[in-house]
């Protein structure tokens, strides 16, 4: 994966173990994908500060994935969601009555929104 | 829920963001319910230092959870799991075909490893 894709999807899982203002720059330059020089400015810090801070918050990020897994966990369960939908999709040919096809798609609805 | 199996729990999602010594000195007190005394004696450092890791760790746990939620999210994926096994059963009333309900219990067991 980009690196700058999988540091953002970090950010998402593990930003509140950061503090606001590591957060705040984090995302200036995974999200929206502002330079060293812009982000510093904004801050009023200066560009080296500012490199440090992304350095540190990367290693950082890449702990947490280590020790929690929760992006591994989130991939690996998106994947089986996809596979159950497919499965609940298969099901509705071996079914012959509508009702049950009707159940069917709204459990597959239900699945959509709540795994 | 009974604050010493909440810790447990904690201690469970959270223990890897601990150190070592840290995770250990938890386990003993709250998986294996020893006594501050005796967890002092076994690790060789007074009883008010045991307290005050214990203290200090509790805290984080707490914050932890506050700010990742792990808990709270298995707690809700775990309401789910159980409500689309009872209406995966329910699905079954609705069929008529064997093979389509041999298909049912295949996937509840699918969704029983997996989620």
């Amino acid at each position: 994966m980009e690196e700058r894709i999988e540091m953002s999807i970090l950010l998402d899982f593990y930003g509140e173990l950061l503090t606001d203002k590591q957060r705040e720059i984090m995302s200036m330059y995974f999200n929206e994908d502002l330079s060293l020089g812009e982000i510093a400015e904004l801050n009023g810090i200066s560009r080296q500060a500012i490199h440090d801070i992304i350095k540190r918050c990367h290693k950082l990020l890449i702990d947490y994935e280590k020790k929690l897994q929760l992006k591994h966990n989130s991939d690996k369960l998106n994947i089986y969601k996809k596979s159950l939908l497919e499965k609940m999709e298969d099901l509705k040919q071996s079914v012959c009555d509508s009702s049950a096809i009707d159940y069917i798609n709204e459990l597959k609805k239900d699945i959509i929104e709540n795994i």
